[in-house]
């Protein structure tokens, strides 16, 4: 199972954002939706061998996380407003608990950040996404579960560093130009399926 | 410079859209409207090496085509919505010639689908983005100016295969799993970053 962690430093974890606005009233969640599009959609479907976490550490709400599973996830659409529309019904939910629990088809929410992420997913090998990094065209990726640990515009925050250096992740790169998180995704997804074609 | 060009099917070519619901009411504008982004924007910034061109051919101003420089373009945001009122905003221009006008900074439309877009390129070297074809991996991207024509969710329709056919385009692929036009986009810039890099 292939695993993308996405940190929101400032994505907002409550449902009181404007739709008609997401990039304005929700602390960039709209770089998550994104995210959240290359990671688990393909041409007419979805990837069932993927999962995205998205990490929402802004607003009164936080620290939530949302798990969204390709392999029995319903009605993603590709465009932002749909996506938006979808997390924000699962974020209206008052009450979370600390452990996932399916609010909507292959949609669920937690209380807590990058812990119970890390407690959710049970042993992976973690990669973490950095400029400069070592390539990932000449990492070994032939693990069973790979999990990617991907920041926002802000890149991560120092907590979440330190946790990811205590995890022993992996720093890859994905080439030499400073690119969006989700194209990031697209291209560690694009060299996994890659691997997997060759084998 | 590098140029994509994204040809759509149904999308519309008139702004009477709606940013509340772009993907239900544009013919999949919002697919567009994501390539644009893959094709020109980076972290931080703009790709002032690429152009992309958006082929309009659905509604009835149809054809219309959108023409986003990197180098000049002002005010371009990552999110969807933001795209959208962008084009809509130049859309909505009542009347357009067969050349491309400055209508906001680094974007311009004209009338007429992809015949003036090949006469506004001039001298490139052209490639088609086809499933099954071979890897652009392995391709030879060393030339001054390389242009990719990219289908939408549909395709392309046979007078746009034609068309191809008759301008000679390389058809190249960019992995084994069929994916969205924005991701294709993302994974040959980034090919092309990465020989760039090299030289």
């Amino acid at each position: 199972m292939r695993r993308f962690v996405i940190v929101g430093q400032t994505a907002t974890a409550s449902s009181d954002f404007s739709l008609n606005d997401v990039a304005g009233t929700s602390g960039r969640l709209d770089i998550l939706l994104r995210c959240l599009r290359a990671g688990l959609l393909v041409s007419h479907g979805l990837r069932a061998d993927s999962v995205v976490y998205l990490v929402l550490l802004g607003g009164p709400m936080a620290p939530r996380t949302l798990r969204v599973e390709g392999s029995c996830a319903k009605y993603l659409r590709a465009d932002e407003r749909n996506l938006g529309g979808l997390i924000k019904s699962v974020l209206a939910l008052p009450e979370v608990d600390e452990v996932f629990g399916f609010s909507k088809p292959g949609v669920s929410v937690a209380r807590g950040g990058l812990d119970i992420v890390l407690r959710d997913m049970g042993p992976v090998t973690p990669f973490v996404l950095e400029e400069g990094a070592p390539d990932v065209r000449g990492c070994s990726l032939d693990v069973a579960d790979p999990a990617f640990f991907v920041g926002d515009h802000l890149g991560f925050d120092e907590a979440t560093r330190e946790a990811l250096r205590a995890l022993g992740a992996t720093p890859i790169s994905v080439g030499p130009v400073s690119l969006h998180a989700d194209d990031a995704i697209t291209l560690v997804s694009n060299e996994l399926d890659r691997r997997e074609a060759r084998r």
